[in-house]
């Protein structure tokens, strides 16, 4: 990613606690050992009509990548741990909302090389992805640690 | 107005572009000689629950006044050009969305208090209202300057 100064930072900290989202999805993957995947993705959303919005904080960043829904709305979307940590190390001193859930996606983002196919450590990342759903006011979140929990169990990997 | 330094002014903007409004509202006024009055507002919304943020916003731009609303929003609105204009002043150089609406309210702001009883005059205003109004993508606009202008022809002020 590129160096961003501090006015950079503090106007993408405003924009992303006015109209971003930060979330953790826990994402099913058949071929998996654990099944499921921990994908941590920083968004900023816009009318396709101000597109050129998003394409110039794609090229302030250097990160993330474009994407036109058809509803009209126009996405810059930072995805995986590789261009979230830093980003989020950077910007989060400048949040006023989302500080809480930049500081458990980037705790998501340190300590996912570690869990190997640990469940039980799994686990611990995919609550932390509950606690960020509940900070964002999430409600329409189908796969929560819950889920995997029981997959866990059903599977043996881990007891009651 | 409180002093702000440039990274609360760059957080600001960033978070107004995100979710804030930049309006110039046409008021009917019975008692006005010219029947309407236009009044600019700069609002920062959130959820009730996060309050917090507005008051604190409240706080440091000395700002405003906050509102809550029925259906869980709240809202901080900066009304009327003594407080719109400096604060706009300060703020449109970060602005990377929003800035033209600020450009066309600073300029309704420093023109208001010299156009008297000018219908002429004030019609040109209220079509820098309908700018604004048409680069927020606003649809629930009664009150443009299409209807000032009629009034203004039925009472014989202007002529057609």
């Amino acid at each position: 990613m590129n160096t961003l100064t501090n006015l950079e930072l503090a106007y993408m900290a405003g924009f992303l606690d006015g109209d971003g989202t930060i979330i953790a999805q826990i994402v099913r993957k058949k071929d998996y050992v654990l099944k499921y995947q921990l994908r941590v993705t920083v968004s900023f959303i816009q009318s396709s009509s101000r597109k050129h919005f998003l394409l110039q904080l794609k090229d302030e960043t250097g990160l993330g990548t474009n994407r036109d829904r058809k509803d009209g709305i126009s996405e810059l979307n930072i995805v995986g741990r590789e261009q979230v940590l830093p980003f989020l190390k950077q910007l989060e001193p400048y949040l006023r909302l989302k500080q809480k859930q930049a500081k458990l996606a980037m705790q998501i983002c340190e300590q996912l090389p570690f869990i190997g196919n640990n469940p039980v450590k799994f686990l611990e990342l995919c609550k932390l992805s509950d606690e960020i759903a509940q900070l964002n006011d999430s409600k329409k979140r189908t796969i929560t640690s819950a889920t995997v929990r029981q997959t866990f169990i059903d599977a043996k990997l881990i007891s009651e």
